[in-house]
């Protein structure tokens, strides 16, 4: 069972005699904004990111070549954390390609279709700066996996989905590589998610507690 | 002070002797997955977001026709929480504007000037998905500012851009609009951006409590 809560629900007295019971279970700080900031760091920096755009059509351009394209369907970038698993990757590839993006042409209506469902492409880029923390206001990436470790992992990804979907139906960009990614987003719409690995957290909350 | 704990760190008998001296205080459920995700839940929703992406260009397309746009800099995409106040709409601005997204080209020091510093534009674009939570694979968008609220609220936060950077490189699309935005993602550089609402998040915490 987890907990959360707020000094403001707490009695200054309860919260010393509280303090004293919990001490050894608890990260805290002594400022509550620390406190908030390290609990919700907690719950968010362990798990993989995928920020998803709905788009006309989208590119990869390196060099001036382009290496990869799709028609309409969605572009992902997918940001890696030192942490994730195949089980992070698992579900990403359920949850985008199972995502509700699309109006069902045949009835009208809005967000009821995914985009297997469509026959649309969808195109796989690596994103590393998703998991940037900003120092002030310099990015830092260090949680993110790092490249020689993410570069199979992410190839492994791509094979996910294609394996998932169809092959020729999931592209992907060039690893490590600077590119154009050059995307219309239609509507626009824009998806955040994040792998919802409680289980990790906990193993890591209690191992700061 | 905040406290933020997990199921792992408590034996047993501990929890159920705290969760007695707790209960008044703590929002709790039976499943620890629940608890985490109300926890998780409670230190995400509550503040304005932001997708940035560093762009060679970008351009909004209403109805076949150009409404707006800027060669190289950044394109925001600007999620409103209902709950979001004119502090969120700082942070934001402030952050946005200087974030150290741009390699100096005199030194070739990556990471290391800001939009400003470039002289590049911001085209903003509201983004209300970016507040959508999937139940199941249907993205859900109520907590989202209502369209009336946040129409002027958006507008503001054009202008506080404008007023902190300069008008004319400042540029938005169409609130509400069927939108095309073009853009070239040039990396990719993605950065995702949430505003720190911590005195919010702990009303909700002790109201719920």
């Amino acid at each position: 069972m987890n907990y959360c809560l707020a000094s403001s629900a707490f009695p200054s007295s309860h919260t010393t005699l509280l303090r004293n019971k919990l001490s050894p279970f608890l990260f805290r700080r002594n400022r509550s904004h620390q406190s908030l900031q390290l609990c919700r760091r907690n719950f968010q920096i362990r798990a993989m990111r995928a920020v998803i755009q709905r788009v006309s059509s989208s590119s990869v351009t390196v060099d001036g070549r382009i290496v990869s394209e799709i028609g309409p369907g969605l572009l992902v970038l997918i940001g890696i954390h030192e942490s994730d698993t195949d089980a992070d990757a698992d579900y990403i590839c359920r949850k985008v390609l199972n995502m509700r993006l699309f109006t069902n042409e045949s009835t009208g209506r809005g967000w009821d279709q995914n985009v297997m469902q469509r026959g649309y492409g969808v195109l796989l880029v690596s994103q590393f700066t998703l998991y940037g923390f900003m120092k002030g206001n310099k990015p830092d990436f260090h949680v993110a996996m790092p490249p020689e470790k993410a570069k199979p992992f992410y190839a492994s990804l791509v094979e996910r989905f294609q394996k998932a979907y169809k092959p020729d139906a999931v592209k992907d960009g060039v690893f490590g590589a600077m590119m154009k990614v050059n995307l219309v987003n239609d509507g626009p719409v824009t998806m955040q998610l994040e792998s919802p690995q409680s289980s990790k957290n906990e193993t890591k909350a209690s191992t700061e507690s």
